[in-house]
């Protein structure tokens, strides 16, 4: 996310691109900082799972909206949800070929001080994914998605609440995005000063960034005897 | 982000729609939810102010692309930045009209529990903006931005820095977009659950989350007796 080329790990050796990797096409091979790219499943999955919100891009009159929102992943499927009466969840199902998107997810992991200005950049993972989203019409494949949308967000919830009812479900649209045409990208390791700049006089290093959870806030009107469970104790 | 309506902080008073505010148009009035849209100024740059990343839209061939990017405010201005041969930079240098572009910037801030799956949501604060990004070509307004995306990482360290020279500038562009048709968009507060749903025996209630810094990391290379500054202690 420099303008300049940074220090990233080595790039996966050839081999590796075997049924475990996803296609590079030309809309997933960065113009730039090729060596940051990633293809594996393992890494696309992990930088998925491990975030909370997606922005979700489509077009709509020509011009570009960019949404935050919920999602879920079921092997090489991900899931978004909404009102059925909500701008891109309209527009897929009115869309017989479906609604092109780009959903993207990044994880900042590090401020990157350099001594130049220059080379200021931050450590980071992301994914993103090119596609066409459609909506689920099967109503079993609509309940897995949905017990995955909540599962993302706390794993194990949703075995431990109310699943949605007729009317829930009448209600709430779901969109699916397969995983194809799919990279990840990401930035490790410290600033990538120029040689001349080494010995001017300012302090140069990472200042790592974190996601933490808070005590949890009960709402008000639990009962009394319900004990926190397990899934929200090993958060 | 849920698909039902959920709890939210009040509407601001209509009376309050003055100079500081900006106004809603099609594009930043939400189709549901609307009780969660904030348009006022002070909102909308406390937002953008604290997020590290955006998430920048644009159409390419006709399809969405949304890329993670760094990005500075000055006032109503926002910009981000970028080799001269990235797509985006590279697009809108070459289109006459500027580029067309959604910036998008969220933070989850809990993880909200209901005691129904359809009711589980988070908590967040986000801001969408639409406009149309231009090349910045004055140099003196290119170096504020440049100084801009560098504070707005970490505030105050432009001056703490090696600014950048003219090689370096010839090797960035950056783009600008007005703050102008842009709204802020929020939900705090607990679960909403149906009233049929307050006996069921599940937990209820919000996991905060929160962005934390770790301890600074110094380059290998740091000279003895360059002091961690103020600015960075503060962080």
């Amino acid at each position: 996310m420099s303008v300049a080329p940074e220090q990233s790990p080595a790039a996966p050796a050839a081999e590796d691109a075997a049924e475990n990797t996803y296609a590079p096409t030309d809309r997933t091979v960065p113009t730039r900082s090729k060596e940051r790219a990633r293809y594996d499943h393992e890494m696309v999955h992990a930088i998925l799972d491990e975030a909370y919100v997606c922005h979700l891009g489509f077009v709509r009159d020509g011009a570009p909206v960019v949404l935050p929102t919920l999602y879920g992943r079921v092997g090489d499927r991900l899931y978004v949800h909404g009102s059925t009466g909500s701008r891109p969840l309209r527009m897929a199902g009115q869309q017989a070929p479906g609604l092109p998107v780009c959903l993207t997810v990044t994880h900042v992991d590090g401020l990157v001080l350099a001594r130049s200005a220059f080379h200021h950049s931050i450590n980071y993972r992301s994914v993103v994914v090119h596609g066409t989203a459609h909506q689920v019409t099967d109503p079993e494949e609509k309940r897995l998605a949905l017990d995955a949308l909540v599962d993302h967000v706390v794993p194990g919830r949703s075995a431990d609440s109310r699943p949605a009812n007729a009317k829930e479900l009448a209600a709430t649209a779901v969109l699916r995005l397969d995983l194809a045409e799919v990279s990840a990208k990401l930035r490790t390791g410290g600033p990538n000063d120029e040689p001349e700049d080494l010995e001017l006089p300012y302090w140069t290093g990472v200042v790592p960034v974190q996601r933490t959870h808070g005590a949890l806030v009960p709402s008000d009107d639990l009962a009394d005897g319900i004990e926190v469970p397990k899934y929200l104790r090993d958060l």
